[in-house]
Parts: structure tokens; sequence; C-alpha cells
């Protein structure tokens, strides 16, 4: 395919993207298919000569899109959102043709990957300043990191990469599932007098389960006091920052050494894009100084970094988007999901056989109907079964949760108010079925 | 925007692509712009209203392509290919517009680490079943990990994160820059005498410096006796296997636990797509379990991954460049990128003033001035400065070596005759004004 056909055949993927978006309703939100059933749907091996391009797209519909979940359906409430819109897209078909390597890209769970490492490799610094003769297998050895047990599962897995001890720091119902200062400062004080060495902390701003805010301003001076890298985490919840009335959340950001939240998640940028801010440049660089003759070039010696070759051309969506939005746009965006789910919340506490499990700050609202684990695990699975809306689940204080997340650029009331017509319908037969 | 509006800037987008890479020969290959240039061309902050988006397109040459380089120019012959086709950017629009999100996904230095991390799970828990009482933390400061001389510099940065000792295997000129099994072995065996726990090699088939290949034949077997991890890195070399008459460089690879290649390199996908394959799968599953509950599906306990969710969408554009190229399609175009770089040699070769610095296998040729390396750095940067062309050094035995690599999809016959008519000129500029 040459650039003339190329004119052609993008003109058509335009259209055909446009249909999707548009009709994306009229889609099965789940798939209902089983792993492996794309096996039989295609060849064992590529083809030994070009397929033509129409099979190709006819194939869209008859292989691909039945495995899909659709992420951008207005009935789609699981997970957290991940981006979409017009703006950039359209970035990204640019991007793709300009086809840059961008060196320095990642998402969330790599920033705190990249924090922890960062912070290990000061904190060995640190102690070798103080004592020259002690084996750095030593100190790695005796480090030890924190961070909520709400913290998404990637803190635990960077803290296995890094090959250091991670603790989780146990929160309560009645704090609202925050990490408290003087849990964290008690944990510290336990176990330096074991003889370790803490260095670390995850602190999340918008915890996956709940959307739950650590104490950031107790916690940061206790972090800042001790040495401790204080890591924030605001995958989700930091797109919001952007509306005055939730900057308030942000409070206590001065103690923080580094701080990351994902575009793609809730700012219609595009999957992936994660931004990650670090108070000192030089911890990070000198975590992963790598010299080879290839990567050598001319600014190298002025110590900027050279972003043309970087970031830039990946992040050409987000530029895209601010700009086709403007702040205005993405603040009214983010107030209207969050309104969404007030609007959902509202009618969770209006049906007295429901109850809302945690406070609904955002986008996201926490419920389960009264009664056992088991009546509402069995909703959860009905609701999923049938296909028309999605939700996935999570664990508070024991109790098995439904987490219901406005998602969709394109959700309206009325999708909201049809979701909430379902789950109350299937409530009612699960509850007709079971003791509860 | 929506899907009306989309409809339009779409198409006018795929002819905005269309136009960039049809005229991409007119551009300098390489940006002549300061780091920071970006800043006074762009506001402070992002719009309080929306722009226009007929501003936006404005801006692309006004303010992003000044900082381009042109990996897509045949005049490009730095680093390696990243890869593009007008298939895989098709795909890519679909992908983007549905938007899933992919949980598995990664490039060549991801897999390096992702492969260290298993097997130093793999050894940590193979020991501890033969010495139970023994504390973790006193083994993984004994671990000890080895690559070649050549490897890249990710291998390293690798060791630095998983926190082990990563040993550099010494490589010659006489042995083509391989690593040989009797240098390994008599590594592993001062390692074991001195205390140390050997676990994990990492091959390179086809080197960034020079493109040369590590003797697995030799060096799985010692590998496997000695139960260390055998990962292979092919990140550019990979995609030439698909050719019966490369596919020998391969050889050995049944001695390994893991293998990466990277078809965003050579292989037509446009950045990024590395595909990563293990022999164990427990072994990595192992190493990196999270058990979140909103994380859980139901396939979970069939110990099937359910890939619908996961690499499917992002790989569409593999799947796209497969059909639409067929094998013979990547074959040929394998074999271009070959001849290329055999005809460049031959130029080199037919003259005296210049040598080859590696035996050329591959897309690669590495050549130099016969003479000092103060004249082969001021010939790379009077290439590099004049823009026409870009090329990256490499050092090889001390010597300060051009890196010639055939990386454009357009490239052809006469670009490289071409590109050595402007070597040899700026050759002869540079012997005039230096001694040699």
């Amino acid at each position: 395919m040459e650039a003339a056909e190329f004119r052609r055949r993008g003109k058509e993927m335009v259209d055909l993207i446009a249909d999707y978006l548009e009709n994306i309703e009229q889609r099965p939100v789940y798939p209902d298919v089983e792993p492996g059933y794309l096996r039989s749907l295609i060849p064992e091996e590529a083809p030994e000569e070009p397929d033509t391009y129409e099979d190709v797209v006819k194939d869209i519909e008859r292989v691909i899109m039945p495995g899909v979940t659709h992420w951008h359906s207005p009935y789609f409430y699981a997970y957290f959102p991940t981006a979409n819109s017009f703006p950039a897209m359209l970035a990204d078909m640019l991007s793709g043709a300009i086809g840059c390597i961008g060196f320095s890209w990642g998402t969330a769970s790599e920033a705190t990957l990249v924090a922890l490492l960062a912070a290990r490799s000061r904190a060995v610094r640190m102690i070798l300043a103080s004592d020259p003769q002690r084996p750095e297998t030593g100190i790695t050895s005796k480090l030890v990191a924190y961070s909520s047990d709400q913290a998404h599962c990637s803190v635990e897995r960077a803290g296995m990469i890094a090959g250091v001890r991670m603790k989780k720091i146990p929160t309560e119902q009645s704090d609202k599932y925050a990490v408290q200062g003087e849990t964290l400062r008690r944990m510290i004080q336990e176990d330096k007098a074991a003889g370790l060495i803490p260095f670390y902390f995850c602190a999340t701003l918008g915890t996956t389960p709940s959307c739950a805010f650590d104490h950031i301003t107790e916690l940061g001076p206790i972090c800042n006091a001790e040495k401790i890298w204080m890591h924030i985490d605001a995958a989700y919840a930091g797109s919001s920052f952007i509306c005055p009335e939730f900057r308030p959340l942000l409070n206590g950001i001065e103690f923080a050494d580094s701080f990351n939240f994902n575009p793609h998640k809730w700012l219609l940028v595009n999957f992936d894009c994660s931004t990650m801010w670090v108070r000192k440049r030089s911890d990070l660089i000198g975590a992963f100084k790598m010299d080879p003759l290839y990567l050598k070039h001319d600014h190298q010696e002025s110590g900027r970094y050279f972003y043309t070759d970087n970031s830039l051309f990946r992040s050409l969506k987000m530029w895209f988007v601010f700009r086709m939005y403007g702040l205005k746009g993405l603040q009214d965006y983010i107030r209207k999901h969050v309104e969404l789910a007030k609007e959902f919340e509202s009618l969770v506490r209006a049906d007295q056989r429901f109850e809302i499990s945690a406070d609904v700050v955002l986008g996201l609202v926490c419920f389960r109907l009264k009664g056992s684990n088991e009546v509402n695990e069995t909703l959860l699975k009905r609701i999923n079964n049938g296909r028309k809306i999605h939700l996935v689940p999570c664990q508070l204080s024991g109790q098995f949760v439904l987490r219901f997340a406005v998602c969709a650029r394109t959700t309206e009331s009325r999708h909201i108010r049809e979701a909430w017509r379902l789950i109350t319908q299937l409530a009612e037969e699960v509850m007709q079925e079971l003791p509860h």
C-alpha cells in the first residue's frame, strides 16, 4: 500500500471509526467469548501472499469485535476510565506517521517503580556517605518501603522487582480508608528499632478500590523528617485537580518527592499517556544513568535533556486535546462525570435495600446490597452476564462491594438511570432466590 | 469535536500524513534547534477556551516539525530502524478508536528485565528448595548475571533495577565481537569458586554497535547445564529470521529460556511493538503474580490467559501488516534492506581511504576512515551538521566507528549512492584539514 491508496483507505477508516463510536451503545459492552475463541477464526500462519484490504476490513467484525470489551461504551462502568477523544485520535494518526521513538514514556505503575528505584539509590548513597565501609548488599536487605493496604497492586510489584521489603499500612473504614500519620509514624519507629531502614512511602490520592485519599498533609512532614521518599500515585484522581473545587485534595503535594497521574485515564487522551513529576531530577537520572556512545548527543554536557526526540511526539495527543477542549472544556468534562456519579449515588441512597460503602468524592460509587457477600457476588455476576453494563468489584473491610465508575466520554444521565433500572431489576431477582 | 467533524478532520489528516510521507526527503533529516526551542513557541499554559482546529494544524509546521528527527526519511541511517507502514497506521487508527487497555505490552528493554526478574525468582526458589533455612536477602546478594560487553545498555540497567551483579563478558574483534563459550565457562567457574551464584545470561543476536551474534549453540548448553537462565535479545535482527537464508543465525534457540524481538524495528509495525517468548510460562507468572479482586476474571482458574482484553488490540497493527504484506512481501522488504547495506559496503570497500570495521550480516555497515579517531569524529560531526543524512557512531576495540544502518521503508539505491557521495565529499574536506 503506497500513499495514494492510503489516502483512500485512511478516509474509509475514518468513517469506520466514526460509525463504530456513534453506534457503540448497540453492541454488548462485554464479550461473550471463551479464551482462545480467536484460534479457530484465524489461520495458523501469516499469509504467504498478501490478503486484500477488503478481506482485512471484513474481519474486523468477524474476528475482532466479538472479543472486544467496549471500554468507550456508555455502558462501561468497570475499572477506571481509559481516555478516548477525536482530537487525540487525530494526533495519534500524526504521531504514528512521524513515528519517532519516545525514550521516556510509561504509565503509573512504571512511575511507582521508577520512584522506588530512585529512592533506593538515594538511600544507599546517603548511608554510604556516612559509613563508606558498609557493604551495599547489606544495605538493600535492610531497606523497607511502605504503602497503603488500599494501594494498587503495582506498588507491591514494584517492591518485588526492586527486591526490597514493601509493608502495607492498614487502613480503617472509620478513616475513610486513608493512611493516617500516626499509623505510619508507629510503623517507622518499630522498623527502625528492629534495625531496618525506612526509605520510601507511596501515598495514593484516589485509590482503586474506593477512591480514598491518603492524608499527605500529615504524612508528608513525617516522610521529610525521616528522609523517606514520598511518591504520590494519583493515577485516576490527578485529572480532577484541574478543577479548583477538587484542588484541595492535592494539599500536601509540597512534601512530595515525586508525583504521577495518567491523563489517559480521565483527561481525554488516548492510552497510553502518563505524566511524572520529580522534585530533584538528579535523583532520577543518577539511578539510571547509562552512557553508550550511540546515545550520546551534543547537548549532554549542558545537563539539559533533549526532549524533541522523546516524549514530544507521543504527547502530541495531549497537546491536541488541551487545545481543542481548552481548560474549561476539560473542567466541564470532569465535573460532568462527578455529577453523574452523584446522580447514581442518590439513586442508590434512595433505595433502602442498598448501601453506599465509601464516600463519593469523584466519579466512583462503591455500593452493595445490604446483606451477605454471596448475594452481592451473585448480583454482580448477573449484571455482567447480561452484557448490557459492565462493573467490577472490590473488597472493603471484608465486604464484597460493587464499583460503579463513570467512564465513557459519552455517558449521559439517561445511561445512569438505565443502568440503575437494570441493577435494581436484577437485584430483585437475586433477592427472591437467595437469603440475604 | 464530535463524530461528524471527525469524519472531515480525519480525512484531512489522512491527506496531511500522505503529503508528509511523500515529501519527507525534502526536509532536513535532523533538526536544527536547541533544547528548549519549544518554550518560546508555545504558551505557558493550556488555553482557557478551545483553540480552533485550524490553528492546531497550522502549528504542526510552525512548532512541531522544526524539532523532528525524521526517522522515516530515506536519509536517516542512525540507531536502528523504527517501523512505519500504511497498514500499520490504519490499524493504529482503529486500535486508538477501540482504545482497550493492553496490560502485557513492552519493548525489548522490558523483556530483558522481565526475564531477569523471572530468572532471579527461579534461582531463589531453587536454592530455598535445597536449603530452606537460608535467608532470601543473602541469596540475592550472591547472584551474578552475565551479558556481552557489546550488549545494549538496557541489559546493564536491568541489573541495576533488579539489584543484582551484572558482569560484562569481554569480546574480541578476532571473534567478530561474539561471546565465546570458553569465556563464559571460565567466568562461571571463577565466580562459583568465589562463592557467587551465576543465574542469568543475556545473549544478543545482532548487537547494537556492530550487529554481532553471540554463539548460542555453544553458550546454550553451558547455561542449561549450570541452570542459568539464557535470555536472547534479538531486538533488531529478529525480524530477519523470517527469511530462510538468515534463519541459521537463530540456531541454538532450543537452549533458550526466553527470547525477544521488536517488530517495531524492522517488520513494518509502528512503535511500539515488542514480542517475547518464554519457555515456561509459570516461571514468568510466578515472579509477578498479583491477585487483586478488581482484576479477577472468570477464566482465571483454567490457567489460561485471557488475551482479548490485552495485547490483541495493540497488536492489530501487526495483524494488518502481516496480512497486507504477506510473508513474501515482508521477506522482500528485509532482503532489500540487506542488499542496500551490501551495496553500501561495496562502495566503502572500493575506496582505499576507508575500512569496514565489522562483518556486514544484515542491514548495518560499520565503517571508518583509516586513521585517527579524531578524523572520524570530525567526519561524523560534519555529516550530521549537514542535516542531509543522519548517522550515529559506536566504539569497537577502542576505535571510533560510523554506523550506517539502512532504516527507512522508502530507501532506494539512489539514496545509498547519494549518501556515499556526500560522505566521501566531506571526508575529502576533513582529510585536507586534519592529519590522519
